[in-house]
């Protein structure tokens, strides 16, 4: 069983307790969305105060039907009965892998809880990087030659999860990939269990977007949340998509809950009933929050590409995942290492997302930078120019000129031999 | 592992949907406190509507340090350290059996979700009765032999749970009980598991209170919540207390915190930050429940002597587990389905509590009677004589009528033949 804080918070927590000592840190680390609370949310939120039964373990009928019609707008055709809500589409993740049981397939790399959720299931994550240049989807030809590896050693395999888009790489998976992988899973009867708590945060939303759902409703097991779009992390709501029909496994997952977190807090509930139907205020502030994202997150990208990083262009959310091998400076976690100690710009290993330790990728957040309280945060969300104001151009000059001296302190042997 | 809805929550919703489809049904099934949130608990959730971040997966600094204080003021010096918080103490429960890991000794019988719980992390509960008269806690030397019988063949038995007071007998287990298990547990390296979610709703509240880390600090974890003191199942928050320097244990606990349920709603852990300091508004609500619980449970508890049950008198919390034996009609199964579909009187099953099925046992919850809306309930807390109010009058009416023909329709066999 893992016995560790989640690699995320843990590393969140040691950035926070430096800035208290007084290093000056940028915090890359943590996914936070670092936006305030919509009005429109706090005042349903306060409506909802005298709100204290335990209600539905599957969630209160509103947040459910509200729940299918956010999915029913994104042509996918879905009946209450198929939504089952949680604290956090991080909990119905765990519950989904408890229900369902036997092994995982994840990507390599892929968001650090869901093997560690596996883990403490007592299931065996199984590792697929995804097809070259993507992100998101293991390669399907890997994931068939895998799991069919796996069951001849006997394991039961039942699962592969996608997140899409994805985190750490920013990268939606493209449509022929997710075809090709329903194929996969169809032939070798896997759930394909797809976490999509960042597809409102696509940074151009006319890019076109398939969920697993749409190809393979049957096997298709969907999570979203709040969290990300609309910055409610700790208000803990996610809600399930189940596959219409899935009697059984709905049973089994709301058995889970029942018997570990009950439901999400009822007034959340009923603020998250309005948020699922899609409101113009809200939808406004999801486009405004998804273009500070983008912008942030290329500005963030243009840095590490000048020093010579590879870094895949992001298609949505707020992440990076630059690759700074060509420094020659080590793995993953002494990149990390330096960054923070010696320049102090905080982010996330490679290797806690199952990437190869070898490997000097790092994974990048760039939502703590719009600004340390919500005025600031208000102000860039509202900006067009958000680049320009004083304490998002400080973080990223900071962030600029800690790169620069990374890469200038740290010359890679073959750029030395040339000068 | 388990693929059904907690007992209560299956049982619950069918007596719902019969109200709905007509049926007069008073429902004795369901633990929900039945009052309403108190104003000064709605204001708190108000003005922290604005905090949306994650938080410390323990719990924000200020819920800790008020848990803290709650227990040094009930004599059991606290660090805020020692304190992490959950969704509810249901989901700190789940925690701590998979944190822990091996196996588990509850009492015969024993809330509903602790062996659904075991059974979910893989762990085998091994059910102990209580000393003769009493409850919460199984019989200390009995769960020596059983644990001592467990390990011969091999297994890992590593805790003990006790519920002080008990749901379902209502019981509060004596100190001498709590002192010689104190004992085994420290023969026999157990870490003794005591959820006292209902301690502060003992109806005396001169009567005695024990909790094993009254007696074995090093080895005591507790568990409580605001569920059933201050009726706030819905809002889904609870706190644990580990021992001073049980580092492991809590990092361990912290790990599946974080990669099931991040930590509590954020607003919501504001406003038991101050639920838990104590404040008079709040403590005198409390007593008024205590005085309402105990008034229904004596007056539910009346109606069945009246038919010549065997009923424990209650000591806190709002649980009868009367035993209908003497009427000859079968198992609780058989007493709950009649009871349910003859008489329109909803209880549980004493062998959902992992009690004989062969016994006629049934678990009562009083705390639905006291009103189906807010004015309603809010009457029967300001009620110096509840039992008058004409909803509470006519739901005990019901109650006793349907006992009486209940006992009538089917007469115990000894008693027809003495016609």
């Amino acid at each position: 069983m893992a016995v560790n804080l989640s690699a995320t918070l843990a590393a969140n927590e040691d950035i926070e307790r430096r800035r208290r000592a007084g290093q000056h840190v940028v915090n890359l680390a943590f996914g936070e969305a670092g936006l305030p609370v919509h009005p429109a949310l706090r005042e349903k939120l306060v409506a909802a105060s005298g709100r204290n039964g335990y209600g539905p373990v599957a969630g209160a009928a509103e947040l459910r039907d509200a729940a299918a019609g956010y999915w029913t707008r994104r042509r996918l055709i879905t009946e209450p009965a198929q939504v089952v809500c949680g604290p956090g589409s991080k909990s119905l993740l765990y519950g989904l892998l408890l229900a369902i049981g036997g092994d995982v397939v994840l990507t390599k790399p892929s968001w650090v809880s869901y093997a560690a959720q596996a883990d403490l299931v007592g299931s065996s994550p199984i590792l697929v990087p995804p097809p070259p240049g993507e992100g998101g989807t293991p390669d399907p030809e890997l994931v068939a030659e895998a799991v069919l590896a796996a069951r001849a050693l006997g394991r039961t395999v039942k699962s592969v999860l996608v997140t899409l888009p994805d985190n750490p790489t920013g990268l939606l998976a493209p449509e022929r990939t997710l075809r090709r992988l329903v194929e996969v899973a169809r032939e070798l009867d896997l759930y394909i269990i797809s976490d999509e708590i960042y597809r409102d945060l696509l940074h151009d939303p006319g890019l076109s977007y398939t969920s697993p759902a749409d190809l393979a409703p049957e096997r298709a097991l969907l999570t979203t949340g709040l969290s990300k779009s609309l910055a409610l992390g700790g208000w803990r709501i996610g809600v399930a998509r189940l596959p219409d029909g899935a009697d059984d496994l709905r049973r089994r997952l709301l058995a889970v809950a029942s018997e570990i977190w009950s439901a999400p807090a009822a007034p959340v509930q009923e603020a998250a009933a309005y948020a699922f139907t899609d409101p113009p205020e809200l939808t406004e502030r999801i486009a405004m929050s998804r273009r500070l994202h983008g912008t942030l997150a290329n500005a963030v990208r243009d840095r590490f590409l000048a020093i010579g990083a590879s870094v895949p262009a992001p298609h949505g959310g707020f992440y990076l995942y630059p690759d700074l091998g060509h420094l020659g400076l080590g793995g993953a976690a002494e990149v990390t290492r330096l960054l923070l100690e010696r320049h102090g710009i905080g982010v996330l290993p490679g290797h806690a997302f199952g990437d190869d330790p070898a490997a000097a990728r790092v994974r990048v957040a760039v939502s703590l930078l719009y600004g340390d309280t919500n005025e600031e945060r208000t102000a860039a969300l509202n900006s067009t120019d958000p680049l320009s104001l004083p304490w998002v151009k400080a973080s990223l000059d900071h962030v600029a000129l800690g790169l620069a001296e990374l890469a200038v302190s740290f010359p890679e042997p073959s750029h030395a031999l040339a000068i």
